[in-house]
């Protein structure tokens, strides 16, 4: 990791504030950064470090480069611009092809030349492997998936059956991706599981969390498009649609046929029901429960922000009796201005 | 995948609208199916689609058949219906019996001719199996386990020490039976664990979903009832029990010693707190968080739903004044018809 | 698990009322205790099943202890008292050293003759072992791990690149520590991924529960402090620090970047927003979200709770109005007390 400012700032389209020959051998935030760093601020609420930082350059925006002790990459998205530096100055993974000895591998499969399988890690019968594909220690990839150019498996994935993915794909450790929907009927009190036919189709260049859930479809299959960026303990149920580029954070639930627009940013532990739509470039903020399809872009919200524990205690006895007092209001209101009142 | 109408209405004991030798060859959803095909309509939402479906026959009410432009099956729970013909026409899970040489057996474990162990399971000392179980690949059997009949855990489950199963229970993979409770003691601001001596007993027919937890009991025992059906990341806490033919939906959390009574259902993403009881028969609708007992069978609702930004901004502004501003209104009121006012 | 009554005081620091010899051989609930039971009262839900408790002796407070059947131990804090008790009573994990030949040891990594390595476990290039360590079977634990004297991995747990367990720590199955962030900026619609280069720095006597994942730094490293306590299925994002003796409990979300303080307690479900900061000895209830920096200690709630369904719905429907409400409420109070209004 090591390269001049001039360098950098070519790769990531910035203008040069100071010496272009600064030889940049690491990054890190404003605070901690130290002679030799790159860093840079992009979230108001850490400009009170711009001025003290021991760095010797900083990413930043053309308002903010006037307060820069340092030298400067002066850029219209300066976060944008650091990720873009970032990835500039460290090698992207790299592995020595090969399989290890302790992977089981079906006779069935072809392994090509330049992928890596892990040990413990399971090929059943019929799986395809693209070039490139590596597989980390301790997967399971159940029979006759499909696995595109360049995707990578961390450790401990379960692919179940069927499932197909794209290429340049990545998959944390932990993530389960096609195992049944949880489609029942109900017969006199007892539950009676549909047989899930669908799988999952996930699309290249998308990444699913450690520990992620994806649910195979009943009937067709669950999709997930290309570009979707998927955190960690996600749940995305049997049937949903996911557009392309769209951004789930950890611990959302996506209930069973769903189907979720192109270009969204849905907040983490929201919770989206089943059935319904949402548009493309919507954002949902955090912990918002959606129940109903949204049809325009823009962004929603549900949810209360903690308070004080007693002045919570006391509203939440007030919301209990919020319709009555909506319509005391009402009642007071007509009999002040002498209208007469709607039931 | 393949019958006649006929024999799929006797199967489901459903009316035949139609001809009764028409031949069906595959199930799919009133949007996709092509000739041949058996569909479904069971949500308003999808009656839209009705008219211009493609399939072969349609399971349908007695109230929606008029307007079905094709054959029919006429049943009074169209989903119910569907879900027994998917299962009429598609074969159940079979396995070739037989232990994987890439599974670690310990040799007190006496395992049934027609189990399957897949590779890279590991059962520990004193693990009991009935017939017919399958223990799919990369699973962990602590010792003294106990696997009913023909129950099937898929890849990646973890079951922990003296946990019991029951027959035709089904574990999805990642799922984690019988880890350790959290329950602990303070003394003087460090915690104390306390060690975990109950198990887990999980009844027939139970399902469990991908990287779901159940904790093991502290004194006594967690139990899951016969017919429990849990979905993925749900959360069971120790000595929790569940009754008979409760639906458990993803992402649902369960606090350490709550009592969930039978045939109740927890819509996703919802948290019911500690040692509390829920009584039979009760629904619960997702995300709602519930910290009393409930006495009575019924529905029960908590959250709010998403609504615009920048609406939810404003008023979640005025939740915080809620006591405030129904103590004005109420105050308001007695000035206005003479009543004193209690503080 | 057998000691007198007397053994158990001098152990807990109780007094003893009634028979010092009194032999205990077991531990059970108030309800379910039997003869040569110990059995405790701390919640006063419980406190109608301490006049029929069939128990040899209880641990209680000397407010309860004249309301006791049997003989008694009276302390300041009966649940801190049993705890104690029932870890005086019961032997503390034990193993039997060695390495399972079914485990994958890279040839770099040296094992102490007092650690247990489990089958199917992998330890890549580079691991770090203190004595006393255990790691059981399936587990994965990737290049330059290091982990401390005595420290405890269960069954299927993934330890990521560089990461560093403490001492005395427990890790339980399926839990993932070193995930990549989930840190990435848009260019023109599709998402660019941050790497991480930072690791997780997990302190001694730290506990991580089932399926719980701990995202790596971006830039630093996420810090886990000494005591900190985690439930199930927590998921804590890049860059987070945890205050020393620190308890959350189970679905709990930590954006990236948030900074919680020393002493906390996070009830389950609760979500926290990222790049805040919450201080030392902050108490958080259930199901909260937290979206703004909490400065002082206290007790601190957010959330609605579970009402009949019907009443719900009245009510949510007002919460779209309330700021509408609010509003009129003013000009109301205006109109009668003859008051100019402020828009």
């Amino acid at each position: 990791m090591s390269a001049t400012l001039g360098e950098i700032a070519a790769a990531i389209t910035a203008e040069v504030i100071g010496d272009a020959e600064l030889l940049i051998e690491g990054v890190a935030t404003l605070q901690n950064a130290a002679k030799g760093h790159l860093t840079f601020l992009a979230n108001r609420r850490y400009y009170p470090h711009l001025a003290s930082t021991s760095a010797s350059a900083v990413i930043l925006s053309a308002q903010d480069a006037p307060h820069c002790p340092s030298a400067a990459l002066v850029i219209g998205d300066p976060y944008l611009g650091f990720v873009k530096a970032v990835r500039y100055l460290t090698p992207g993974p790299d592995f020595t092809p090969g399989v290890h000895p302790a992977a089981v591998i079906d006779p069935s499969v072809r392994v090509p030349e330049d992928c890596y399988i892990g040990p413990g890690s399971i090929l059943a019968a019929g799986v395809s492997l693209s070039p490139q594909v590596y597989i980390g220690p301790g997967c399971c990839i159940d029979p006759h998936v499909t696995i595109g150019t360049a995707t990578r498996l961390l450790a401990h994935v379960v692919i179940a059956q069927g499932v197909v993915l794209g290429e340049r794909t990545i998959i944390h450790p932990g993530a389960v991706i096609g195992a049944d929907g949880f489609g029942m009927a109900n017969e006199a009190g007892a539950w009676l599981k549909l047989p899930s036919l669908g799988a999952v189709i996930v699309g290249d260049d998308v990444e699913v969390g450690a520990n992620t859930t994806i649910d195979r479809g009943t009937l067709e299959n669950t999709r997930i498009g290309d570009g979707v960026k998927i955190d960690n303990q996600v749940q995305i149920g049997h049937n949903v649609t996911i557009g392309a580029h769209t951004a789930i954070a950890a611990q959302v639930g996506i209930a069973g046929s769903a189907r979720i627009g192109k270009y969204c940013m849905i907040g983490g532990a929201s919770a989206i029901s089943g059935h319904i739509q949402i548009a493309d470039n919507v954002i949902i903020t955090g912990m918002s429960g959606v129940s109903n399809s949204i049809k325009t872009a823009g962004v929603y919200s549900a949810g209360l922000v903690a308070t004080d524990n007693t002045l919570w205690r006391k509203n939440i006895v007030r919301f209990k009796q919020l319709d009555k007092l909506a319509r005391k209001l009402i009642l007071l209101e007509a009999a002040m201005t002498g209208h007469k009142v709607q039931d």
